[in-house]
C-alpha cells in the first residue's frame, strides 16, 4: 500500500471516462494510493490555464506528491514527455511549458521520457493513461524509473517577465483568466518588491485606469474594478462580486500598461 | 492517520487549482484524511445553491464528517467564519446563509473564528485556503481549536416558511432551480402533513396551474410539467424528461401561490 | 475496512450534491472504501454518453472494482435495475442501455434488483441513491445480497453492428460524440480486421469525404479533418486542434457511410 499522493490535472473533461481511465491504471499498479482530482476542466488544449490551475495549488499538497497534467495538443508527435523533480515534488506531463511556473520557483532536475524503453502498447493519442499515469504509478510504489529517463536541460516555458518601457512604465502580459473573470498579470509582489518604497500602481487596460493595489474585493463597491494580488500574489484584475474579464471585454492579447508613481 | 472524512463545498471551479490547493493544505496536516468533493461547480456567489446541495447529502454521510463550505462572496469583510457543531457533524464556512438549512434542521452550537488567534498569514481573498480548511484539518486530527473560537448565537438564514395568505392558499419561495432545472419549493412534505388529512394542492406560476402531487416523473407524459417531492421531501416543480425551470421562463423572483383544495 | 473501489457514473452534475448523497450512504455502510469520481457531468439523461464513458475506463481498473451508473430517465417507472457481474467487476445501474459496451465485451451474468426486497424507504425519484449506492456498498463489504437479486436474461442495449450495404459500403451510426468533439462511430478496429488485408478505409458524412486511417492527430494540418482510431478502438472523426463535430455541424442522426478500397 502506498502512501503517496497522485494530483491530476487535464483538460479531458469527465464525461468520456479518460481521465477515469487514468485513475483505474494508477490503482491497478498501485493499490492505496491516494488520488486527487485537482481538475479536468481545463479548457481544451489551454496550457496557460493548466499551468496556472497547477502553480496555484502545489505547494499545498504535502512532499512525495506527484502531480500528473495532461494538456497535451501535441501528443504523438516529437514533442517530449517529461519528468521533472524539484526538493519536494515530482510532475509528470509534457514538454509545451503547462510546467513553465515550476521552472520559475523552484530548482529541479529535468528528465525526458523514452518511449521506447516502455515495453508497453501506447495509443499514439492517449499518453495519458499509457505513459503519464504509469510512470505515476510507479513512482508512486518506490519503483526504480531511471531506465526510462534521460536527463535534459531545455525545457518550454511561456511564462516571461514583464518588459520595462520606461524608467516608470511596463508592458504586462496576462497570464490567464480564471473561473471569477480575474485578469491575471505576469506581475508579481516580488517585481513591486524589487523597485523599492512599495511604489503605488496604476494599470492601462482597453481604455480604463485603475488606481491603487486594494487589500481585499469588499472593499470597494459592488460591480468595480479593483487592482489585488492574487491568492499566489501575481498582481490581478478583479471585480467585485463581477467578472472583470466581460466588464472589460477583454482578450489575452490585448496591451496592457502599468505605471508606477 | 485520521480515519475522519471532510467533505467540499465551494463555488471555486477547478480550472483555476483553488480547490485542490484547499485538499493539498488538508492532507498536508491530516494526513490519510478522506477527501470528498460535494462540489465544486457552485454558480458563483450563489448561496442558495451551495445550502441547498449541503442540505441534499449531509444526512447520508457517517457520524464525524467535517463539511466545508466556501461560497464566500464577503470575503476579507467583516463578516464572520463559523464552525456549527450538531450531534452528529461539524460544519465549517462563512456566515452568509449557507447553513440555513442546518439550523432549522438540527439541534446546534454555533462559534464564529477569530482570525487573529490562528498564528498563520491569511489571504484576505481565500480564507478557504487558510483559515477553513485548516481548522478543518485539525478537528479531523482531533486537535484542540477551543482558542480560535468563540460561541455566538446570531447566524444568518435566507430559509423563511411559507406565508399562509388566505385559509387555503399560501404565498411560496422558490428555493434554488436544480441542475435538471427542476424548481424547489420551501413547502415541506412536514408543512403538509401539519394541514391534516393531506389535501390536494394545486400551485399557480407564471399563468400555469399545476393539480396534484405525482409520485414520480415518469408517470405523466414526456415534457409535461407536475409537482413532485424532491429527494428532501420539499415540493418541486418538475418536467418529465425536460426542464421545468427553462419551460416556464423562471426566475427566482417569481411569484408562487399554493392552493388546497 | 474495505479494499474495494467504487466507481460513479452519474449524469446529476455536482452542484445540488445528488452524487454526493450516494457517496456518504457509501462510506456511512462501508468504511474506508475507495470511491472514485469517473464523471458527474454526463448530458442529463444521455445513455450513450455513459455508456461510452464507461467503456473507456472500466477495463484500466483492479479486479473487483464496482461500477455503479446512474443515468436514469426511467426511474420509478417499470424500468429494471440490474447488477452485472463479470469475471472482473461488477456493474450497478437501470436497464436501459448503459451497459451495452460491457455486453458486447464480457461474459456476464444479469441480475435484476427485486426492490421490495431490500427493506429499506425508497424514493421513486432518487434510486442512486437509496437502490443503487446500497447495492455497491454491501457488495464491497462482502455481504451477501443474493436475497435482492433474481437471474435475468434480457437486457437493453443500443450497440448495432455496421450495415452492409454492398460489398464495399457500410451504413455507419455515431455512438456519441466526445469532450473534444470527435465523433466516435460503431466501426471498431476488429470490425476493419475481419475484412481482411486491413484495406482502405473512406469515410462520406455531411458532403464531405475523409480518406485513409491516421496514426495520430498532430501529423495533419491545424484545423483539419481526419479519421483516427479512438483511445479504445473505435473508428472516430476528429480535427486537429479543433472540434470536428462543430466542423462538420454534425448531430448524431445525420447519416455516415463508409467505403472500402
Amino acid at each position: 500500500m502506498s502512501s503517496h499522493i497522485i494530483a491530476l490535472v487535464t483538460d479531458f473533461g469527465s464525461e468520456d471516462g479518460y481521465a477515469a481511465a487514468m485513475k483505474g491504471r494508477i490503482l491497478s499498479l498501485t493499490p492505496g494510493v491516494t488520488l486527487v482530482d485537482v481538475s479536468h476542466d481545463i479548457t481544451p488544449y489551454n496550457i496557460r490555464q493548466a499551468a496556472f490551475a497547477l502553480n496555484n495549488c502545489y505547494p499545498y499538497f504535502p512532499p512525495k506528491t506527484i502531480f500528473v497534467v495532461v494538456v497535451d495538443p501535441g501528443v504523438g508527435t516529437e514533442r517530449n514527455g517529461l519528468v521533472i523533480k524539484t526538493s519536494q515534488y515530482y510532475f509528470i506531463g509534457p514538454d509545451n511549458g503547462v510546467f513553465s511556473f515550476i521552472y520559475a520557483r523552484e530548482a529541479y532536475q529535468a528528465y525526458r521520457i523514452v518511449l521506447h524503453q516502455m515495453e508497453v502498447t501506447i495509443s499514439p493519442t492517449f499518453h495519458g493513461r499509457d505513459v503519464f499515469a504509469p510512470i505515476a504509478a510507479k513512482i508512486a510504489a518506490n519503483k526504480n524509473i531511471g531506465n526510462y529517463l534521460a536527463e535534459t536541460r531545455e525545457v518550454v516555458s511561456f511564462l516571461h517577465p514583464p518588459v520595462r518601457t520606461s524608467e516608470k512604465t511596463f508592458t504586462l502580459e496576462a497570464l490567464t483568466i480564471d473561473h471569477f473573470g480575474n485578469i491575471i498579470l505576469n506581475f508579481h509582489k516580488k517585481d513591486w518588491q524589487k523597485l523599492g518604497n512599495t511604489p503605488n500602481i496604476s494599470v492601462v487596460i482597453n481604455d480604463q485606469t485603475l488606481n491603487g493595489i486594494h487589500e481585499t474585493f469588499g472593499k470597494t463597491g459592488e460591480g468595480e474594478l479593483l487592482l489585488t494580488w492574487d491568492s499566489s500574489d501575481y498582481l490581478q484584475i478583479a471585480c467585485n462580486k463581477g467578472n472583470a474579464a466581460e466588464r472589460l471585454q477583454f482578450s489575452l492579447t490585448d496591451s496592457i500598461q502599468l505605471k508606477i508613481w
